[in-house]
């Protein structure tokens, strides 16, 4: 009998070193906003993203990288030195087709920076989900969803996506850990409660954001499958798979 | 306007650090096993449980406490140098009225010794959740259900408790974080799943613990309201609030 891949999440990059990541596929969640905006970027023809670990970072490989754009926000405006934000809103085809996107974020950037020995790392939001969850059941590897959190505690938009791959993914690989159990609990309790979007109005972040008038972005982040694509990180740059 | 208390969870010791304890109670939660024992034992007329860091140390105090017995598992086995393991099948009123019980454990014991500078330290199972629930409640003070879960690794025993003591307190408190919403939708959705028993064989924990043999520990420690007592540390050991 051949066994079923596993899977595991993680919720907050705090409970990152209690896991292996020998062999495994790695999904970078960091819905509000950082990879729902990298999505949106490269399938709007983004040539590639470049995730930067600080402002400083950005603004320097701005200066040496052709056509780019530097992005990132800190506290929720852009930050001192660089000329854009991080709503995917921004990212429309007009504008950053062709370019390279160059993006520092507070948690999603640094969970990245964080894998290591991966078989692979992917990014995943909520207007790639199918497409991503076929790709990975194809792979067939076992899978940690790695959620950035918000400055380590955990955040429920994160979870329940990770929760909505679950979803899409049994009956083909199997629940490793009791994270990947609970959220796939909370996300199928979710939908018996409306949209996605109705549903996660009840999570801290949401009103932290609306805070900053940035509702349109939620509304646009927790739309399903409207940038059916695959990002994956190099080690150096985000990429399209299939490009 | 009154603002309500507000609930947070930590679902693991290694989440600790982003949580500011003042003022608020907490409620240490190890349902497979420690508290279950704690309150077992207890109600069963224990005199006292003093919670030891380390095996040496629970041998220690067990040669100057008088009327004592230690107890203290590693690995499922009971620890070398102590004379009882962690199951509360073993804490009968014939046997451990009016004794000391001297207990070390992995996780439950090493999350109490993190507490700093609460206004309370409280001890949850399913075996007390209503009138543990009820004291707090009337305590109206805001609360942060802590889980010691397994090794840092989140649980979802010591979740779906956090979820439950949050259905009894809603609509009284608010949920602070996402952290109480994720675990209340879980139990929500456990509740359409059967008993709590049957609904935790699915946790990875159980499957651990009934590995060892330790089923009916298990049925006995998913009990509702059997013991209905509240447990507080003090500091030093752990006793009976209105004894």
């Amino acid at each position: 009998m051949i066994s079923k891949p596993q899977i595991e999440v993680c919720l907050s990059p705090a409970l990152l070193h209690k896991l292996d990541l020998t062999g495994k596929i790695v999904v970078i969640i960091d819905i509000f906003r950082a990879t729902s905006t990298i999505v949106t970027a490269l399938d709007n023809g983004a040539k590639a993203v470049v995730p930067t670990a600080s402002v400083a970072e950005c603004i320097h490989l701005g200066k040496t990288t052709p056509n780019s754009v530097t992005a990132g926000e800190r506290n929720g405006m852009i930050a001192s030195g660089l000329k854009y934000g991080n709503s995917p809103l921004t990212y429309s085809k007009s504008f950053i087709e062709g370019k390279t996107l160059l993006l520092t974020t507070t948690n999603g950037t640094r969970l990245l920076k964080m894998i290591e020995n991966s078989a692979g790392i992917l990014i995943g939001a909520f207007m790639n989900l199918s497409a991503l969850s076929s790709y990975i059941q194809a792979q067939g590897k076992d899978l940690v969803l790695a959620c950035a959190a918000w400055k380590d505690k955990v955040n429920l938009e994160d979870a329940l996506f990770a929760g909505a791959v679950i979803h899409q993914l049994l009956p083909h690989f199997e629940l490793y850990d009791d994270s990947s159990r609970m959220v796939h609990d909370a996300y199928q309790f979710s939908l018996q409660q409306g949209s996605v979007f109705e549903y996660l109005k009840k999570c801290t972040h949401y009103h932290r954001l609306a805070g900053y008038g940035l509702e349109e972005d939620l509304k646009y982040a927790t739309q399903l499958n409207t940038h059916p694509v695959v990002p994956y990180y190099n080690g150096k740059e985000i990429l399209l798979i299939g490009n």
